[in-house]
């Protein structure tokens, strides 16, 4: 079997420049990087400001097994298939950081024959947004520390700070530091720790913006910590957030590449899916809805965590009305929902599946909350059974939801035309979707209808710390945010063991943040690492490039 | 009197495919990035391999005064101006830092009338070599880390560790740090530092690499500390300098702008001027030489520092072969040295010059030892008087030194058309240079030759410390290197205080640094600081940027 690397070198990749033309842009509407990627200049959203938008289609998945259900390969296959029956279509996508590329998973861009490339490129460098963040973010920890040096005029607490500095590297070590050492030149000790650079709450920023004066002002509205007195310190504050925009003038342009197929791609932005919404800007979002007939884009984690972050932060941020939902689904992913073995997952079992499905069917519900109306989309493995497949297609055809197998990772778009037809057929049909919750009501309230509403859950239990943060933020009169919640990936519920569809369970909130500049309001239910580490021979060792730029151990 | 911005944003830049194309380059041989900026394949180097190289003219300066004597500026100007003269002329430069931009200084890219554009771009992000330059840095860091986490197989002593993490920022508060705090998930604890990106060893090897081989192997070859029994330890030892060659694969490729009258400058590189050698890439610089006549490149402070490391460094590593060197001095740097005061420095006062000039007398002298002829250009200043530019005529005529006065920044190349002229002249009669000394002589003998034949010293003291390290190098087998000195940059003695041209003083080497992929023994004469501090209103705050990308505070 070719490995991902093989196919892409042997795809043909169009100058970027003509993969813009496709979207009527010409060179002026682009700054190119190279051959094969351009920033898309923010002149075109502006110029197409009054133009009908495209039908947004968001591509999320049911709570993902550690192995993964595909969902950027279907996100990427399903561009692809509508591109192949005709429409205009553009892929909206996250950035890859590039930490975790040289840990355990190497690369990631799409995967087979729905990749988008040049992949490489996206997982190192790419056009430097994931480095101007990091400098953007430590330019402002700088500051903070400085304006505590040269006489702490607004006698921010040195006990007190939130704002962390960040690294694109998984490195343990910068988790928990102590910095200011040295004696009176090197400043005041205090303790620190550094995140990894997605983490920054400087990428939420970014991903929430709709212009730079947008994303200057949220830069401004970050609280950074607080005084003395115990009053909030916020970025502008320290008069920095004029120098932080000047920083971010061309991570703000959404960067325009392609698929194996030559459909254009726009991959902006990657915030954390757990402690920030996880998705990608709204600015290149808003972008493609403005040059394509329709737009893929894609949601972190399960639905229950990234597609209502998607429809309760991002969508109410930018003004979006998506015009249907595919949830991505395999059979293994289905049977380890039903409590099959690992080892198992491979051999057909009807049963299993069936006792897992009510994962599926959550999610499923969960979508038509917000008026939106879902397409199932099974990820095709080779062990899949005809009963099986029966089964689920049977399963949904009762509950009049549309369902596809795909093939794109081995066929590309090819396999992924009934997907899209499903698709199109949805989207004609929709109207117009509705957030979960008010942002006006009470931060509890919020939580509360989340959990019940979308998790399956019957309670939620705070700690005292984050009863204390959610007094705080009430007190500052801050709280009238959308809700950021942070919990496992892997279960509807907070404990990552709880599979299938768990209900009459409680949600314990240890800790609530919040994210100011952002405009929401974190709620972490459980541990969250912010830095990861590299594993004990990470995939950096295997990596090399030669004279002639041939890359081996990437992917 | 117009800033440096209004004039840059008076003047027209060509598509940098249009500045490519005056040296023959096709867009073929070129990563855009942009419309104003891009990267050179280094394929154009070897396309052009047997072909003769053009005329390399090194400008470099009397010890500087603290205001600069504008050395960056004559650089640019006589490019200008040879190129008005019918020369195909190519500016060689180095990459500014990011950090200190925020600082006191804002930005930086030659002057007036000679700067090279766009400089918001080249003093910003650029085309992302430091970003590449620090991750590359860090990965090492975070790879350290991780192999002592793992079970440090190789036994690295974490008392010993030499290699530091960097951050292209000002920020005084990670000079000294300790990391792997918090418990056994976050590593083992100890004490490390961030210096300045630009003082990273990366960015020294970066800069001497004739090769993205070249790179890897030189990387590979970094000391990062010792292990347990005393042993070194090398980056090849954690088989990571692959992965690292991999994030440098396009910083290797010399960055293509202009200046304001459209002349090319390939801008690439920027190692500290102290404990590294001060001087823009080979790689940049050899292309520089098969696409032009004349190639012109500066030296990172004054002749003694700068122009002795790029002649018994850079030009050896590189098979270079300068052809002239200009000096660049002022009327009042010169006065300075004369022990005038700096409230004085703008009255005439031929006896303080006649006082000052010996320092002049002595660079002029020093380029001579290497077989060089220099060019002295006075950098004028409206308080120059006619009898102290006629004192300085004379003195020079006596001395058979060609010397023109420039106006290049009021009036850019137009200003340094007597000053190409005299350049041309020099060139055209050069012979072969020679570095000072041999690599394969002690080190101390090394360090002996440079502050007797150059600094004027008559004796070199050593501290406890810089002998044993000086035994260590030795017993490693690691001592035939050139030598970096790290000293004061204004005074040819390693004490700022002593102006003019002292001599029978002792230079004090305090410590010795093997920067063993790089390839020298780096002497430091003082404390070197390599992580800048904020002040207290920095640059930063002055700066903002509206929604049409208009930048204020920049400059």
């Amino acid at each position: 079997m070719k490995t991902d690397i093989q196919i892409a070198q042997e795809s043909t990749m169009l100058h970027i420049r003509d993969v813009a033309a496709q979207l009527g842009l010409t060179e002026d509407d682009l700054d190119l990087y190279g051959k094969h990627k351009a920033k898309v200049s923010l002149d075109v959203l502006k110029a197409h400001e009054g133009d009908e938008d495209a039908k947004l289609i968001l591509v999320t998945a049911i709570n993902p097994t550690p192995a993964g259900e595909g969902k950027s390969t279907v996100t990427v296959g399903l561009g692809q298939a509508l591109n192949r029956l005709g429409k205009k279509a553009v892929i909206a996508l996250r950035e890859p950081s590039l930490g975790p590329v040289f840990g355990v998973k190497g690369g990631a861009a799409g995967g087979g024959y729905a990749q988008v490339v040049p992949m490489e490129d996206i997982n190192l460098h790419f056009t430097g947004d994931m480095h101007a963040i990091t400098a953007t973010n430590n330019l402002l920890c700088a500051a903070i520390d400085n304006h505590i040096h040269q006489g702490n005029a607004l006698s921010i607490d040195v006990r007190r700070i939130l704002f962390k500095r960040v690294m694109d590297m998984n490195d343990r070590a910068l988790r928990q530091v102590n910095v200011g050492l040295g004696g009176k030149p090197n400043g005041f000790p205090r303790e620190d720790g550094f995140m990894i650079t997605v983490a920054s709450e400087i990428m939420a920023i970014l991903c929430l913006s709709t212009s730079l004066e947008d994303l200057k002002a949220r830069m401004g509205e970050i609280l950074i910590g607080y005084n003395l007195a115990g009053g909030p310190v916020f970025c502008k504050d320290l008069e920095i957030q004029g120098a932080m925009a000047l920083l971010m003038k061309d991570a703000i342009k959404p960067n325009l590449v392609q698929t194996l197929e030559n459909t254009p791609a726009l991959i902006h932005g990657g915030p954390f899916a757990n402690i920030a919404h996880g998705c990608n800007s709204i600015l290149a979002t808003r972008t493609a809805l403005k040059l394509g007939d329709y737009v893929v884009t894609e949601a972190g984690f399960g639905a229950d965590l990234g597609a209502e972050k998607f429809l309760d932060i991002k969508c109410r941020f930018g003004g979006l009305n998506p015009s249907a939902v595919v949830i991505v689904a395999t059979v293994r992913a289905l049977k380890h929902h039903g409590g099959v073995a690992k080892a198992d997952l491979g051999t057909p079992d009807v049963e299993g599946l069936k006792k897992g499905i009510v994962n599926l069917e959550k999610q499923i519900a969960n979508i038509r909350k917000f008026n939106l109306e879902p397409v199932v989309a099974i990820n095709r493995f080779v062990t899949d059974s005809p009963e099986e497949l029966a089964f689920i297609q049977a399963f949904l055809e009762e509950r009049k939801v549309g369902v596809a197998l795909t093939e794109v990772w081995a066929k590309g778009g090819e396999g992924g035309l009934e997907l899209a037809e499903k698709v199109i057929a949805t989207a004609e049909k929709a109207g117009k979707y509705q957030p979960l919750y008010a942002v006006e009501a009470p931060i509890k309230a919020k939580v509360e209808t989340i959990v019940k509403e979308i998790y399956g859950g019957s309670s939620v239990a705070y700690s005292p710390a984050a009863e204390k943060a959610i007094k705080d933020i009430e007190a500052m009169g801050l709280d009238k945010k959308p809700i950021c919640m942070a919990k496992t990936q892997y279960s509807l519920s907070d404990n990552p063991k709880l599979l299938g569809a768990p209900t009459g369970f409680e949600v314990k909130v240890n800790e609530v943040r919040l994210s100011n500049g952002a405009g929401f309001i974190v709620c972490l239910t459980g541990d969250i690492m912010t830095m990861p580490g590299l594993p004990k021979v990470p995939a950096a060792n295997r990596m090399d490039i030669d004279e002639e730029g041939n890359i081996v151990g990437l992917f």
